[in-house]
């Protein structure tokens, strides 16, 4: 049937009997297809019944954001992108996140999470503000909750006419945390399936009348919930509140929406529970697990990682340690922390999607005399530029950030990129900035990082170099020349790789350990090199910059020349595609010291 | 009786019957010097009774973390500051905000909103982790609420220790808004004044047994205020709540505090109602206009400033463009808004300290496509740093964004200055930076900001110099030379005058009209000429570098000296000390000039 369904019209052509088993073909079509190119698996599992009720109800025109936007494959399928779809998170075809420039149905573009409320309520304005005449519908992940961006937006709603559907699998990526979520509703998805399964079970079992006065039951359980139930939570931001529905039954789906389109003018939350990986018994079984896989082609390559070094490095410091204590937000996993968490569940911190709070109180542990490690994606750390400057450097205390993912991340695409952190925390005074490239340098940065006076943070990408090489806060030259000429002054794993390939015999090459502050005595001892800055980051605040006003600033005249990424957002694609796009490979490397030689 | 406090040992010396006296003299002290030196002088009004009676129930070890700071006067009076109180936001004087480098008393920095429950509980954190056995109390005002970082906070809270002391004035700075806060406590503060004081006026009438009666009914009151009121919005985060207590009576404040040390062992909210203004007819009356007093020497220039210009400019440009909206974050009056606010009340939003919704919310208004202004000072917008990468440029969406209080901002100090925004949104693919130096250009750059397609940022100082010249995108040269040697590119007001006072006849100084993009054409006809940048802003990332790069990428030598702010933090003092801090004074530049001619 999902052959047919080329776009939202011929979906509304269907009738609502059929919609079941064109839920289980998407469905088998995920199931086969995202391991293919990697994704985003259990997410979308859950929310196809979702996706499909609200295409099926709502019209074209309609404006439908996508919290983080990883369970948008559905609704990509759906509006015109299904025969494309093998082409997802691959150069130059499908973006993983909901993506403007790829369709119109995409009415605003997601990746970090928690946005979507406060989005829709700018659409909500301004079609009230130019007379149209569209809804709008938010569709949020019970974890998005824990972000301060989504009460913001929850507090200034006021009158808005529109649909917030809360997506309730009962955890963000690993499980979730927080007072305010877990009171957000007293029935959660566990006991309220069971208790819907057995009165079920139990009027069918009766003969004659079970089945009607299931039926007339579950009408009035309807009419009460469009109603009567509320919720404490949505109650103090004056939302009406439908819920809790179970958002794997289509049919109810599809009876609730229809209902609110139809009635409701003010702000509304329906609350939904679905079973996030439904449909696939090794997602349902394990979610987190499969909450995005990897291309099957490198599934099982079972590399060591940074994750796997920071996990490692945090755990024999603490032992020694007593004042160690970790952050995450929401990320355990992925930022190498469970192993510590096992272990010393008392000294570790998961805050939610809440990394401004993160900062912030860390820079309160630090006050308060213990040394704490915060582990944020370089991209979403993003969201606690102030906190770091105000509530960290200001006072200079001893926070020590972890950046995991920083420069090119290849699939994730343009909202995940770690391009910008050179920048964002080179310009705020009292930092450190330290940029390793090999295991060996993470691990010792860890340790060294916990006699620091003041704050440090530490940048890698998801993968470094296996050498073993000591970081004793002066650069690390990997490759001496013989004349000198040349100096390349390479950030991270990739770019020394880069470098070592690029270079000819009269080229040396220096693993940049430390960006802030820059090694000034290596810097008093280049002669008249000229210099070659490598780094994966924006150029406007980065390493070559500072590199080269250092040098001016001094009156020495050494030609620099930087490269990094010249002031554009860069797309989903492989990493090493990234770079290419970036002028940052071989050829382009070797082109810029064959005129450096002349 | 303040003389002879002059410690918090001293106050803990005097009988609770004097402490009203006590508050008296505080209040006093605060009417006559504030408006000598300027500063906060409604919110402290209001906190005297809280201030004292803190300090007289906790220790001196406890940590009092005072949300933004403004309201920290009091405490800095009892904590051995009185004395050099006359010196409050001088240079080398007492910071206007807490300050640890200024006393151990001052547990957490802080100035920016809605940081300190964050941050108390990282120093209850640390105290339990390392055994420690102080309190921790957070005050926070009924504004700070509608942060999202607070929010985050108080998800987070779990069973910390510690007290969070709310003290409700029923306004941040201009009047509330959200749902949650106006929902926070059905009674607000009028109406439980009213009704407390019909109580009392009534029993006290009944002869003899009258005033046994009130003091009865006043211990059951209490005893009920401790156990059994709840309040909807702190139940969800499992936080014990009581309240409402009068906050400026200091024999309530102590009985419960006394009560809340001695007993309470888990997080608690202690909700307060205090009079903005307390004590002052004139600040009881007009708080928002007293929030803030100017120096009594400067209070009444009726100069122009920007703030006017910009709500101007808005207002003549909405009566054409339909299509314009304008948001603010709890600062309508202080951006100039407020006139825009009264004639287009449909078309504003005033999304309280909730900078970062701020930004997403403009980049769903401009999606739906009308043309949002967001006004938020320089130093406030870092809260937003993540949104307006990610939610606006990153889809190209054609926000304004107003900054305020860019660059050098005086005595509010360190916390508030604007001297980063040049390099956070320089380093933002798709943004335009644009910085006028003249009241004309910043009406135009309004103006034109209306018809770009993508993101804008305007950034002004507080006042901007009164000469009229045309902002057509390219740059201003305001003094020609006869050989051009050197050329001094000035960004904004300040730095285009000191460059006029300290040139010479061979000095061509150009008014620097936008940031990003440079202006090419200007550049490509500089020849051989020196150049000399000169910004209110650090140099990491700023102005200079940009310059600097663009140049030397292009294989031109030509000399660049960069001035500005040399990665540090500026601490209060008046803008003119301040630049001269920085070495940005009329003999600094001189010095410059004269080397780069020789």
């Amino acid at each position: 049937m999902l052959e047919f369904v080329k776009s939202i019209s011929d979906l509304k052509k269907l009738d609502v009997k059929q919609l079941p088993q064109l839920c289980d073909e998407i469905r088998q079509k995920l199931i086969d297809s995202v391991p293919l190119t990697g994704g985003h698996l259990a997410s979308n599992l859950g929310a196809v019944e979702l996706t499909v009720a609200l295409h099926y109800v709502f019209g074209e025109d309609d404006k439908i954001v996508w919290d983080v936007g990883h369970q948008s494959y559905v609704h990509k399928i759906l509006t015109g992108r299904g025969e494309n779809f093998c082409s997802l998170r691959q150069k130059d075809g499908l973006s993983g996140f909901p993506d403007g420039a790829e369709s119109v149905y995409d009415s605003f573009n997601t990746g970090h999470a928690g946005t979507a409320i406060s989005a829709a309520l700018g659409l909500a304005q301004a079609r009230d503000t130019l007379y149209n005449t569209y809804n709008v519908v938010a569709v949020v992940g019970d974890g998005s909750m824990t972000c301060g961006l989504n009460y913001e937006a929850l507090n200034n709603i006021k009158n808005a006419n529109m649909l917030i559907v809360l997506n309730d699998n009962n955890m963000s990526i690993s499980g979730n945390v927080g007072a305010a979520t877990l009171n957000m509703s007293k029935i959660r998805v566990g006991k309220y399936d069971e208790n819907k399964e057995r009165l079920k079970r139990n009027l069918q079992r009766i003969p004659l009348v079970g089945k009607g006065m299931y039926r007339f039951l579950r009408w009035c359980k309807r009419r009460a919930k469009l109603k009567f139930v509320r919720n404490s939570y949505f109650d103090i931001f004056d939302i009406k509140y439908i819920g809790i529905i179970d958002g794997n039954e289509i049919r109810d789906l599809i009876y609730y929406l229809t209902k609110i389109k139809n009635n409701v003018r003010k702000p509304t939350i329906l609350h939904i529970v679905t079973k996030k990986g439904k449909g696939y018994a090794p997602a349902e079984k394990d979610p987190e697990q499969f909450h995005s896989v990897l291309p099957s082609s490198v599934a099982f390559s079972g590399a060591m990682d940074s994750s796997a070094v920071v996990g490692d490095a945090l755990l024999k410091l603490a032992e020694t340690r007593q004042d160690v204590v970790a952050i995450c937000a929401a990320m355990s996993k992925a930022t190498g922390l469970d192993v510590f968490a096992n272990k010393y569940p008392k000294r570790f911190y998961d805050v939610g999607i809440a990394e401004s709070h993160a900062v912030t109180f860390a820079g309160g542990l630090a006050k308060g005399g213990v040394k704490p490690y915060v582990a944020i994606y370089s991209t979403f750390l993003q969201r606690s530029y102030d906190q770091i400057l105000h509530d960290v450097a200001l006072q200079n205390l001893p926070v020590v950030f972890l950046l995991d993912r920083a420069g090119f991340v290849g699939a994730d695409g343009q909202t995940h990129q770690g391009l910008f952190d050179l920048s964002y925390l080179g310009q705020i005074p009292n930092i450190k900035v330290w940029t390793p490239s090999t295991y060996s340098e993470l691990s010792q940065m860890i340790f060294a990082g916990a006699n620091e006076n003041g704050p440090v943070a530490i940048r890698y990408s998801k993968t470094l170099s296996d050498e073993l090489r000591d970081f004793d806060y002066k650069w690390n030259t990997v490759k001496q020349s013989v004349d000198r000429k040349i100096i390349v002054l390479a950030v991270g794993s990739r770019m020394v790789e880069l470098a070592l390939r690029a270079s000819t015999d009269d080229v040396e090459i220096v693993d940049v350990t430390s960006v802030k502050p820059l090694d000034e005595v290596f810097l008093n001892g280049i002669g008249n090199a000229k210099i070659l800055t490598l780094e994966e980051n924006v150029i406007s605040g980065g390493f070559g910059e500072s590199v080269l006003t250092h040098l001016s600033q001094k009156g020495l005249a050494n030609t620099v020349r930087i490269m990094g990424v010249n002031d554009v957002f860069v797309r989903h694609a492989q990493v090493d595609e990234q770079m290419a796009m970036c002028n940052l490979d071989v050829e382009s490397i070797k082109k810029v010291i064959a005129e450096l030689i002349k």
